[in-house]
């Protein structure tokens, strides 16, 4: 992973959901040839088209690989299996544990092989593929979704504001989202605070590791992120004719290792290089971290530091005892939370896929680690996903629909508790819009993922700016809550009774804290502590070196403390025991909705046939930021009480509601409510106040047929119809059809 | 106001919303007695009970301005005639433009009396006015709807996380708050960051005006706000028999003068009396402004200054001209925010009355300044609110209740928009459960206003802390507009129709940016736009000194220019216009969601009669956090696919619920129920699965009677019984009684 996190490798890999890069990048974004290569490929021109254009090539490119004809694939075989010959090949040297440099240049060819690869898919992509964002941009923004946030100040990046209609779409899609987990799976909902402590972001990794290097121009201080800045200044001097051979052998070879390097080895990169900013030509400073959590202090003294939380997933976790406690002590159970979360992008652009401030919801289901099956799974078992597997990725085979049954019976995704997220997951992303075409599950390489991690699928949709991660769904073992009992001393753990009562050999090591006190004084409270902490091993252990030494140097993160025999008492007996302290595993779901918002906006984004410049969107009406619109056919004041009627009964159910009581005719006012996806839309006609009980008719946005009923009956009908209680056809047949006037 | 915000007097009044200071410390916190009193009172001696016991008696107090017996009353109507003398007093000498100190001193006396009268108040209270937090407190931990966030970290003061339970009422309350205002009044939502560039809020006025003054123990560093310390001193120093009488008389007119004190004045009594840290004794600092923003940075250059945002409606503001775009330029509107709000609180205390992130939800109503008529008033003019005038306020009068369509034609409240406004607040507050009898409007006096603020009504609400400002409904004229266009050069008008066209002279001021650019270079830029902003009178007057001096001092902010004629064109012309450019007026509630939850909690709390130990919450179905409990009768296996038909029907209908299949007699677990207010009982017994379709029985918890209906109805029922679409007795009119068997 070239563009990835270099010094995140071990830290979680959820953290980075809402990143600027999308999984695109990881995949295909090596333009360096390497010159020893086994099967000879053109080397490809850099291109200098804008971002934009790379992007929607590369969309085209995703959007063929779920929609090719046989004749395409037909093309695209050989191609796969040349990708599949060193996908083999890179497997067969590490089994034979051969020298790294070997196997990463063998990386290097796999990876222009897949370019190779999908410079064909691009060439090969049907015209329909294209998608003018443009176009819904600009809709979006006259109809204000949502647009930069301070545009009146100079607006500042990554940061947007959401206007009535992307506020309605957004709170539509978080309701949905509380009722089919939170409400559907009985979870446990939590709200905890954007302020965080700093120990807390200590513990969970986040203050050492959630950062990216970064170097300065020395003399505008523009920053840059280092290893974006090697790549691209390396595969610059790469189709630099004046450069020779013996350079350009040793960039390659840099290239190939880049994603290991720390900042001392990105400093001597530059700095045998010669690398300058690539704006200015300036000096650059030697790589800084550049953590990538909001700082601030909470209160006047200046000496209590936090963060705005990058994730809300800790504010679980440090509620882990209350929340056992709630679900009176037994596991399993999930606690989910929705909230902000809040990351200091060194430079966001892609609008609403990579910002600074975003809606987040989390879910963190703890589970027996040794009993992750789920007792709902069969009713999920038949659900098919379109998975895309660490082999395939490797193979270069495309991603297969598979029922996530088969998917776990044969170990593809690690066990039943998560296969039955990512089944939900799927679900969730159908109801509420996204296209079933445009949607995969692709799994973790094992480079990407953090070392505690057991396995990890990505939701990604496909949009006009490639395949985007948009729901992380991750096993990440029991590390966190580990962390925190670190940190904290506060035990994390359930009970978990055992079969039967086992007898136990406990080996404790007791501080003799008089002495202790002496010898230490304030320390001594922190040494005991840590023996507390000691495995029964890690006692037994002690207590031979104490006999054969008489002395035993204790280590606490890195300080030592020598201890002598009559400062630790060994303490040993046996003890029956009915329950077994677990350190529960989590498994976590983690959704980025502006994401998965913005991908819904593409998805439901229609031009009508033969009138491209007239555009709307098509919502379903579960997540229309407005359900209904009221069209009175005429400003006559005689309709006045049917509106106010229609208005009051709306009301009554929750249901949104526009008025367009403006001069057009009914048919291009449709118009104006379709951009906008309502999909329904009441008109009041001059029948509707002529009888008592008063009438009115409803025309469904998408078949465009009416029917007419009595206004008391609209908000229950309606509010059937968005909940899916009711189809539009089952309101057909029971109502009178109206035929429209001309539309 | 003594222990207001010194350096806050003008800016936004709402402001203070969520802050520490109830007002009951507003009126009647003043402990030192004048010494030239006309009509003697006995001095009260300082009480040392702990805070807890203070704020009791205080809640005690206003319980009973409530809930006064005829023969209370008569007791307390002298004390209220006394304070009603110095009233008149004060407003006498005002009038008579006596010296300040005269009416300052008065003020104490005012405040002394105030005193009496309520420690009266206090001694006549009934017994049942008093309420045991402790109690409640304990529910509300134990069932987790709230506790301190990062316990198992220590703590942090002023930040809570929301558990299962205070998530769900929360959300509750959010969403009829959003179905009340945004959904009924056709309101513009919008989402805006939290993140919030520094040039914002220097334009709004924040990170100059939004602090209070600190001084810090020079030795150890603790931070104490100067107003509170001086106050608390100087106290401490009239109680102290040995300080001389000249002491204690400067003393006294330090605290009569103290509201009006910046940082030099209080440094100066520091200095003088020779205050130190009451904690060390140690020596204190000059005051520091402590600004109450959270800071940050945005990016990686640590130049771009930021806040977290100290409350919503700046987004709002910053949004004005997209959201009368989307209103198609058409006045009034009013727009709406639901979103957090951060603040650096010195040391806050009281729970969710004061912290330092929460939810708030604030409008902001555009309208005409001149006509703020509202078309909907009618509708609300019978509606009678508990209004606390600034007239009552200063007379020593209790409250009155009102029709708000009286209040508003004899002017006590200022406008039709803010009187609607009021009452849809009033409506609201009812709605999710406030007691009426514990809840009043209190004006704001003039000293409490912003300078531009025409009016504003707090909603108060009685806790066991006192009387709570829990919204603000504030007419802010067009401050903030202004100040942001000020800031922008962006103008946030609208433009109002003419009955006719009309013809004006346009004196305008250009500048000649050849000869500027050249004198001021990159200035030249910042002196066009200052030119374009001035009004014709301004230009006029540059003329004339142009044409006297041949010169003209230009200020920008404190910086001057100097302008030669030939520099500037004056030109005048005659212009027939249709509209005029009005910048709009705004009326802006502000609810505190946090503290309005608190107050519910409170006023939800019950005892059962004659087992005190067994307390409950009596929620409204509608913000109840969970809505039915399903309880199997037994753990028979033959009930199971009756409790999974009663979990698939509520979630159809969005029904929160919990099953509790514990081995408890059903009695038992009604109770458990009860405690966190689930208002129906869903009990699946051996008559369930009987026959098909499917039968159980609900519990009505509030009248603990009992119906039995077909599963398939549940929902329906259960749904209209929550919104108030059905009532309990209509229910019970429809369907069998169910005969309880023993609870």
């Amino acid at each position: 992973m070239l563009s990835g996190y270099l010094i995140l490798k071990n830290i979680r890999t959820t953290q980075r959901l809402l990143r600027n890069f999308s999984s695109d990048t990881k995949f295909f974004k090596v333009e360096v040839v390497s010159s020893n290569r086994k099967t000879p490929l053109q080397p490809q021109r850099k291109s200098i088209a804008p971002r934009f254009e790379k992007k929607t090539r590369q969309k085209i490119s995703d959007y063929l690989k779920q929609m090719a004809t046989p004749e395409i694939e037909a093309q695209l075989a050989p191609l796969r299996a040349a990708v599949k010959e060193y996908g083999d090949l890179i497997r067969d040297l590490k089994a034979k544990q051969a020298p790294k440099i070997d196997i990463d240049k063998a990386v290097v060819e796999l990876k222009a092989r897949k370019k190779l690869l999908e410079e064909t898919e691009i060439a090969l992509a049907p015209k329909e593929a294209s998608f003018d964002r443009l176009k819904l941009e600009d809709l979006l923004k006259r109809r204000f979704f949502y647009d930069q946030s301070f545009a009146i100040y100079g607006g500042v990046t990554g940061l947007y504001d959401f206007g009535p209609m992307g506020c309605a779409l957004k709170a539509n899609m978080l309701q949905q989202w509380r009722k089919h987990f939170i409400l559907e799976e009985g979870m446990l909902e939590v709200d905890c605070t954007s302020l965080t402590p700093e120990p807390v972001l200590k513990a969970s990794g986040h203050v050492d590791r959630f950062a990216d290097w970064m170097v300065k121009d020395t003399k505008n201080g523009e920053c840059f992120r280092a290893d974006h800045l090697i790549k691209n200044s390396i595969e610059k001097l790469m189709n630099d004719k004046k450069v020779s051979a013996e350079v350009k052998k040793d960039g390659e070879d840099v290239l190939a290792r880049l994603e290991g390097f720390d900042d001392k080895d990105m400093h001597e990169v530059i700095t045998r290089f010669k690398f300058k900013s690539p704006i200015t030509g300036n000096d650059l400073t030697e790589p800084i971290a550049f953590n990538l959590m909001f700082p601030t202090q909470i209160g006047p003294t200046g000496d209590f530091k936090a963060f705005l939380r990058p994730e809300t997933a800790q504010g679980i976790f440090v509620n882990f005892k209350r929340l056992l406690e709630f679900n009176q002590g037994k596991l399993p159970f999930a606690a989910a939370q929705i909230g902000l979360g809040f990351r200091n992008e060194i430079s966001p652009r892609q609008g609403l896929i990579r910002v600074r401030e975003f809606t987040m919801c989390e879910i963190e289901h703890f589970v027996d680690p040794e009993d992750k099956r789920f007792p709902k799974f069969a009713k999920v078992a038949d659900e098919k996903l379109v998975l895309f597997s660490a082999c395939n990725q490797l193979d270069g085979a495309p991603a297969r629909e598979v029922a996530i049954g088969e998917a776990v019976a044969n170990k593809t995704v690690a066990n039943e508790t998560l296969g039955y997220y990512m089944a939900r997951c799927h679900q969730f992303l159908m109801k509420v819009g996204i296209d079933g075409r445009r949607l995969r599950f692709r799994q973790h390489l094992s480079n990407e993922m953090a070392h505690y991690a057991q396995d990890c699928w990505d939701a990604e949709i496909l949009t006009s700016y490639g395949w985007i991660e948009c729901v992380g769904n991750a096993d990440r073992a029991c590390y966190d809550l580990q962390q925190h009992y670190k940190a904290t001393n506060v035990k994390l753990v359930a009970e978990k009774k055992l079969p039967e009562p086992v007898d136990v050999d406990i080996v404790e090591a007791q501080a003799n804290m008089a002495l202790l006190g002496k010898k230490y004084k304030k320390e001594a409270k922190k040494i005991q502590t840590a023996l507390q902490q000691l495995t029964s091993e890690q006692v037994t252990a002690i207590e031979q070196e104490l006999l054969a030494k008489k002395l035993y140097n204790l280590d606490i993160n890195g300080e030592k403390f020598e201890l002598a025999p009559d400062l630790v008492n060994i303490k040993k007996y046996s003890k029956k025991i009915h329950v077994q302290e677990i350190t529960p595993s989590v498994i976590e779901p983690s959704y980025g909705i502006g994401r998965i918002m913005y991908a819904l906006l593409e998805h439901s984004f229609r031009q009508r046939e033969g009138d491209e410049q007239r555009t709307f969107l098509a919502f379903k009406p579960l997540v229309a930021p407005i359900k209904c619109s009221i069209l009175p056919i005429s400003a006559n004041d005689t309709l006045v009480p049917v509106m106010d009627a229609v208005k009051e009964e709306l009301s009554h159910y929750e249901l949104s509601y526009k008025v367009d009581d403006s001069s057009g005719t009914i048919g291009r006012r449709y118009a104006r409510t379709d951009e906008i996806g309502i999909p329904f839309g009441i008109t009041v006609d001059f029948e509707s106040g002529k009888t008592t009980p008063y009438t009115v008719t409803i025309r469904h946005a998408e078949t465009m047929s009416q029917i007419r009923l009595e206004v008391s009956e609209l908000g229950r009908l309606i509010s059937d119809l968005v909940s899916g209680r009711q189809q539009w056809s089952d309101a057909q047949a029971k109502y009178p059809k109206f035929e429209a006037s001309a539309e």
